[in-house]
């Protein structure tokens, strides 16, 4: 906190003529910015949020436990158990903008249908057996699928099967709450199609590599594919790896190989506020480090390694989550290959334009 | 606040159970959604802002006195005095997004130089005598004058008259800080060029109705006008009453005369996360009532009336401020002819898709 | 023609002076538009191209003459024989501004690599066994793929087999001749890589549906992908009409399946000029007539059917070619199943705000 | 005109073979590449237009002439003289792309409304007294004003004065013929309001430095300035030199100032297939040669000078008029301070990205 521009000392006549000032601004709803700004207008962004990390196998039983103590239903919606940062006062936010949480789905369960501002995805990283419908439309939910109920979409969940099943919700609860844009309807309580199809419709007209159908030409601000399936996404990271071995580019760096997941409609993200990716490491690749505006949550989806967040570090594992605020230095190290799952508020800062990246290649 | 979904009343047992499920949730840095929700994901936009109005002739006086007894330097930067919403537990914010103060400038006082990712302007409502320098180019400060100072422009403020004066400063450091974007840097104590040219060269360049020079044809994020003259935005709103007057199309609603601040490089918005506006009322005026996702502030510059927000209602005068908060309904009644200055934060939620309006005419 | 603006008899006097001012006007290099404004600024489009098939049991047999008689090499650059409309005085244009033809390459020859500011592609009604070599990525050609060599990429030919192949080039030659913004640039008289992969690096890095890779996240004119292979696009029609077998919208209309190739950097045209579809229709299936600004080719691809051209009609059978001039009603009819490509003009009106369209559904 | 790849020399039964074959191309409508390409590819745009220069003093008076003979009405619809390039066979073309006439309008003549799909624009070297109505808005037509009617927008022209009046059309006819994409529609023969006021109510809403009516927000193809008037364009340029004359940038190039007219709703061109800008040269300018894909007309405002294209050289004065056909080198010097207004086709190429330009300073 700053004290205010240097000055002579002052006399004890103005100290007290300040002391009725300051007390007079705070009667009238005011605040100086003088004692305020090196908050509020830091050199660099110094988030109040942690870099931390949230381990599968301790998520996992509390999920099966909530499973067991809490139904599911109108009012409550979701059993959804969000990773609240440990810097931020125990609010449910990951990071000031995003949401993640952990949703688990027992057999036969049924998460009732509504539809919100928030955009929201779903990540897979074990289990089968649930369908979400979205507008209507059952989309199956495997291991390594990118799911997408974009804001203002009806959805619900049903489970059709004997088993749980849990996942991971993505969404931009934080940044609507902060920004006053929240908007929120109940759907029937029970999901409005309870087909069990292998493919979504949205898949079936619009995940074809490079084609759109001629029946439905307009710009869209999310995209139509609500399922990214795992067998397109790990082809994807095959190919660029391979390409990197016959000696052409295609990687991010050596070693990394990613793919964003986009909207066919724009070639840009999935949606306004969240951009999803998925990075695959070779074993032994130490990445860059790395800073950007805006914050990331990473989840293991296969293989062991090493984040480095600051001057924190961490070993992950499969299914294990953490979060990197805002401008601090990250990288990672992959001790056998390394797939991770990623999801971040990028969309935002670049479409406000306050984006801004750092990278610096630490051993050389 | 939710209590979870209905359910048979539990146990002592479950009971229990559920109070330690909840306490490792807390040990584990995991909230659950279905206690939170109700907060989280309101059915429209519930703002902790209040609809609040500051008095000119409350803060002109309080911003003088300050002048005499706060020095204004490196360090404390500026000697602006914020409107702190009262709903926003003391914080220097009159919206959750918006940044408004009331700036004050004593004679031959300098405002040193310095920039930031925020983005920010100036609008007069009375005096005149500083030159407000961005990026090295002077930019006089006269009544009705909206200047601005973009992102990472480099800015500070000199009085050159033995006269004090007053204006007011807008930003978005709240939304920047909310999202972790925020960058600074010092520049010169001093202003970097001491001369006080009635009209900046950014003007000379750009401020042509319809005309841009050949020689910089880059798009841009930000308007290259520095200030937009008085005497540009009364003629373009005598104008369009005077079309109205003569039965031709022009104004937003009858009586009822606005123009919107641009960037001329793009047609848009003159920042990418504030709008600001000029409206003019002809006496007698109602407006239509009005819901927008984000928040508005609101300066008049000339006349008085009435506001209605939300079940509040204010008369206004000149140089008073008010608030509206998302989604709250606002309307206007003019007693005398109506002139305000209005900025908001809707380019964030056209930007991101996350924009509504709800407009009703209220006596039909 | 028109013979000027109505008016009282001219005198002999009047006429000579007339003739006198037409004839200053001729040696100055002036033109009247009185004389000229029929022909120039017509109610509606009407072109001097005609409505036109080209049987491929015509052109194969020509295409296979040639392969026997002119030698492909550096300098006459490709064995490519142009539709030549029969509206268009020789030229060997399609339309005013696309060119068509049918490009034959015999047992192991090779056509030299170039490039140009137009725009190209080829599809493949059949055969096999040439690679399109694209900026050093050789591109497998085989039936029912769309391929790309757009502006200023530098392309050759080469076929790896003992049979000849015969396929379609499609190109904006027309309207880059006639708008004189043509460049032309030979490259190496062999291809710069003789590897005969099934799947080019273009492919490997962008035809995965959805996905981008992160290693490349720049805006592109041009698709990225080389080559748009049938099992998608079949796929993607199969999956429209199986929908509306199950109720559910997808098609443009009752019995017709389309899907546009784009370009997944941003949604758009694979091309900046030019524009390709692949149409399906259901035995049975009578289109709407259409008629749109700008010209069309399309290539039957299997099956038989009717197309009516403005007055004209054509029974049109596996690899038969007609063009639709701009504004010439159209409509299909198919007999068996109708596969169909296509490719316009189309974006050039888009891009420049002069596209319309006008669908009737005749037999209602 | 290329005569084929370089072979062997064929046999007469081989000669007679390839007789018979070109012989059956052209009855099957098919023109071989081979024989074509040079001509249709060459190695960088080629027109057939010519650099061409007309003078004023020899235009008015034909003009004159026309005003004497010819009547203006319905049917010709303009007594307009296309300036018809030497190079373009006698149609009335100045390009290959674009119109250019002088119109001429008698005392109290009227030219009646139409529409069309064409872009229109009016550029005044002198005079006064006609207005032209444009949507149902009388637009005051002066010296050094540039006019626009958009496509598809109703306009006429009367003039209200007992005196001639000349002035400069601009239009894409070429390229809209070319591309067959033309509709025209009459309107009423006379001319829709026959009020005369100085300033058009489109002015009155949109020519006002940076700012928009909020009445009007939406996205449009086409300028709402009807006009753009002399004194806005001509304080522009004097300011740019001011500020070379003070050190500051602004210029083009050493004493060389230069504005584009813009669309207040995006800040890109006027009309979508049109650019204009005005170019003020001080006295001893030399500028750098520049070739552009896409053609350019300048009329000279006023002063004196020379202009360079290709090889060959033309003084220039007040009034007159020369065509830059595409890629040909240009350069101007000035005798006396230059004013030249100047349009083109650049933004068909900008839009489909095939522009290019090269610059070279000539002297250095």
């Amino acid at each position: 906190m700053n004290t205010g521009p240097a000055a002579p000392e002052p006399t004890p006549e103005e100290e007290a003529a300040l002391e009725r000032l300051y007390s007079d601004f705070d009667s009238e709803n005011l605040v100086p910015l003088w004692t305020e700004i090196g908050d509020l207008m830091p050199p660099h962004p110094r988030s109040d949020a942690d870099p931390h990390l949230w381990r599968w196998k301790t998520l996992l039983p509390l999920a099966e436990r909530a499973g067991d103590l809490v139904p599911v239903g109108r009012g409550g919606e979701r059993r959804a158990i969000a990773l609240a940062n440990p810097g931020l006062a125990g609010r449910p936010y990951v990071s000031p903008t995003l949401w993640a949480a952990i949703q688990y789905l027992g057999p036969r369960e049924v998460a009732p249908e509504h539809r919100h501002s928030q955009n929201a995805f779903r990540f897979v990283v074990e289990g089968e057996g649930v369908w979400t419908v979205v507008d209507g439309d059952p989309v199956a939910m495997r291991r390594g699928d990118f799911l997408l109920t974009p804001g203002w979409h009806f959805h619900g969940h049903h489970n059709t099967t004997d088993k749980p099943m849990a996942w991971i919700d993505g969404l931009d609860i934080p940044f609507v709450h902060a920004t006053d844009s929240a908007f929120f309807e109940f759907g029937p309580d029970q999901v409005s199609d309870h087909s069990t199809p292998e493919t979504s419709r949205s898949e079936r007209l619009w995940a074809h590599p490079g084609l759109r159908p001629v029946s439905d030409l307009r710009a869209r601000h999310n995209s139509p594919i609500a399922a990214y399936r795992w067998e397109y996404t790990d082809r994807a990271l095959t190919e660029q790896l391979a390409l990197e071995d016959e000696g052409h580019p295609g990687v991010v760096e050596p070693g990394h190989a990613a793919v964003r997941y986009t909207n066919p409609t724009t070639g840009g993200d999935v949606m306004p506020t969240i951009r999803a990716e998925f990075h695959r490491l070779r074993p032994g690749t130490a990445t860059a480090t790395r800073r950007e505006v805006g914050s990331s949550v990473y989840q293991v989806f296969e293989g062991s390694g090493v984040v480095r967040l600051g001057g924190k570090e961490f070993t992950v594992d499969r299914g294990d989550l953490f979060v990197v605020p805002s401008w601090v230095p990250m990288s990672l190290g992959a001790e056998s290959r390394l797939d991770l799952f990623r999801f971040s508020d990028t969309p935002v800062f670049e479409s406000l334009h306050q984006d801004r990246v750092s990278v610096e290649k630490e051993s050389e």
